[in-house]
């Protein structure tokens, strides 16, 4: 490991700067922004490394990037994605989206936390693992998609199409970092997702205000709709939504209890003098990680600039996520949303649908994870703290739980003020060379 | 009145560009954009005109423009407001909104309508009528200000340090024109409004949604609060929101049963299959004038963009006027708001304040208004429709009922498709000539 991590010392220079380019291209999902051109720059970037490459198009979809490299009796697959969230609100970001900029130690763009960053070290550890070693212990299959940030929505037909490229032995999730504590974390499972928007139509252009006696107000029509979904306590109101919620075991119960709690770190952060409903510690963590969520990320109607503009909306959205957790299913969840809105007399808010994914979760004994608390003892000299699942969501199922491939997170610069989804997303750009380092000693241990 | 007709028609070409010079020059009160520059363009128009001019400014406040022109027995005091509402939503436009565009016979622009096009006919009417015999038969006054469409916010205050300048006769309103089924139209009051801005704040920055299962989202937050301000069936739940409403009059109620109904023609231009309710006819027409309201004109909460973005809001703003009839009171309405808010549990939702006007009511059978009739059955050949009040919003009260100075509207552009406060704001250009022409027929009949 010596001349692997003497390797990656040597190379800091430039894997910054490949890093660095790789930020500066926009690849926006939800918005279709540079996608092809972000595509081109993971494949050539893979093919540097030694992999042979494939690049798979689906009409409609973002292409999807398959890089193989190495040989051995084990096979690895990286899951990981190149596109990143939208950059706005962009006033609040102190340095633009797509221009890297180095202060205090941190890099700051949109993507460098989500999932860039974790790519390309991945990438760089392998080329560096190479170029000290000469060839791989294992073979390592990259899976890299276009489309996580909207729900990974032509993902599962790959899968289906692909079960072949799937094979492995275990599965490197996108993600990992360290915890609020700031001790390294490993995550066996992920949340499914059900995104969704809701639209009100009222008159056919907006009108001035005083119409309001008479003509129908979708932004009225909208809140009344919204309001039946969940109540003040925080308890969704959809008939059969939590039906088919699996309580955690006791083995969950018991992994739950090991995690280091960091209530104070995380209120302090986010910037709030309590959580929902006044809970905390296990049950707080319990529900994070084993409830589902229904949430208005976004809505608009009317004016929403400075001051006011007296005007009768012809018009307004609702953008909502349910997080889904084993063994709920999306297509459950809308189905159950549009009988629930038509039962209230809402038939005339229609319902957009922007993606969904089913929860999964996989065995934290596994070879792979256990591989991977090997790497964090060695890389960090820490215990990992083993989550038995993410509160957040990806294509866990058709990429792992379906084949049955088992999972794990780590070797990823996350820790809690990443910023992720958010303006000022970043780094502390000590974690990416940690995070390499501990992807070195992650194949070893894979590949033991 | 044959040579001051000659004398418009002969004028007209310069009379246009002098509107297009007005229109060009944005004015938007709700984002200090233009104001002093369009004050200046006013103020020196009236000047050209022959009148005598003070420009009032206040700390904080629009310029107010007051000029002066004429002797005569009678006084006749002319609101008006060069400031315009915002242009937004841009991408709905058809030409810039700042940018004068004549199309099959119509002229777009923001303010056009609402209400330079009415300010400056009112001023060419008067200067062709001095060109056409030396001198006006009445003392005319113009109050001309530029914080009209954020609620008048600083003219009470104007009112009361100023009463010398709003002593008058009768006072022309800035309002007028042809309903929708083409018949002129005399209105004799105005609702007043309280415009609230309601803000829900939440975590420090925009979340991640997967932290849903644990920090409030002001958009949920908002939401609920939002629901408890007026039921579907478009009641408004805020305690005593409707004691001080003044029922009609028998003489409103003859008043209203003399108004062609023209719901079919409405129906169509909103391009609504019915009004909310199931109204119709007078009840539709009653509700319209007498009743007050509660409108979200705009909303917003976090990711409004395109697709999808899981984020979970730091903030989440609505802006909602009430428009109020007599004898409603803004401030009580405010109270009341702030009262059932904090009586819901919603304490932790802040009100800020946009401006606010108390509703008022002149008589339909004063001398300006019966001289306004006169001055229609001269110009359009038609008898006019008398409405007891308009729907919309004006400093009535301040500048007229405190003052009792009675008021009429007239003389004016508008129409049913004039787009008033939206994208494609028109007149139609005959409109600007026939009014002008009827500004003449007024000042005679007011005079006599």
């Amino acid at each position: 490991m010596d001349s692997f991590n003497a390797h990656i010392e040597a190379s800091k220079g430039r894997y910054f700067d490949e890093l660095c380019t790789l930020l500066r291209q926009p690849s926006i999902a939800a918005q279709g922004v540079g996608i092809e051109e972000t595509a081109l720059l993971v494949a050539q970037r893979l093919e540097r490394a030694g992999a042979r490459v494939q690049v798979f198009r689906m009409p409609g979809a973002a292409p999807v990037v398959y890089g193989s490299i190495g040989a051995g009796p084990r096979t690895l697959l990286i899951y990981d994605h190149y596109d990143v969230q939208p950059p706005e609100p962009l006033d609040l970001w102190h340095s633009p989206p797509f221009e890297p900029a180095l202060r205090d130690g941190k890099l700051y763009a949109r993507g460098v936390a989500d999932n860039k960053g974790n790519l390309m070290l991945r990438i760089q550890a392998i080329e560096s693992w190479l170029a000290a070693t000469g060839d791989l212990p294992c073979r390592i299959n990259f899976l890299i998609e276009g489309e996580e940030e909207i729900g990974s929505v032509n993902l599962e037909a790959f899968c289906h199409h692909h079960r072949d490229l799937l094979r492995a032995d275990g599965c490197l999730w996108e993600t990992g970092g360290v915890n609020a504590l700031e001790q390294p974390t490993i995550m066996c499972g992920a949340k499914g997702i059900c995104y969704v928007e809701l639209v009100a139509r009222g008159a056919s252009y907006d009108l001035h205000s005083a119409n309001a006696t008479m003509v129908p107000n979708p932004a009225w029509r909208l809140t009344w709709a919204l309001a039946t979904l969940k109540a003040p306590d925080e308890r969704v109101l959809i008939p059969g939504f939590y039906d088919r919620v699996r309580p955690p075991s006791a083995a969950d119960m018991a992994a739950l209890a090991s995690i280091p709690l960091d209530d104070d770190a995380l209120l302090a952060d986010f910037g709030i003098p309590r959580f929902l409903g006044g809970m905390h510690g296990l049950e707080r963590l319990k529900t994070h990680l084993f409830s589902p969520t229904c949430t208005i990320c976004g809505m608009v109607a009317g004016y929403t600039g400075e001051g006011s503009k007296t005007v009768l909306p012809s018009e307004a959205r609702a953008k909502i996520d349910f997080r889904l957790v084993p063994d709920m299913d999306p297509a459950e969840v809308v189905a159950a949303l549009r009988r629930h809105l038509d039962d209230h007399g809402f038939d005339d808010i229609a319902i957009l649908e922007h993606g969904h994914e089913k929860p999964g979760r996989s065995d934290p004994d596994s070879h792979v994870a256990r591989a991977m608390a090997t790497a964090i003892r060695q890389t960090y000299g820490q215990e990992p703290v083993v989550y038995p699942t993410m509160a957040g969501t990806g294509p866990v199922y058709p990429v792992c739980i379906e084949p049955g491939t088992p999972m794990t997170s780590g070797c990823g610069t996350g820790y809690q003020g990443t910023l992720i989804h958010a303006p000022d997303e970043n780094i502390r750009l000590d974690d990416y060379w940690t995070a390499m380092r501990c992807m070195g000693a992650f194949i070893a241990a894979f590949a033991a």
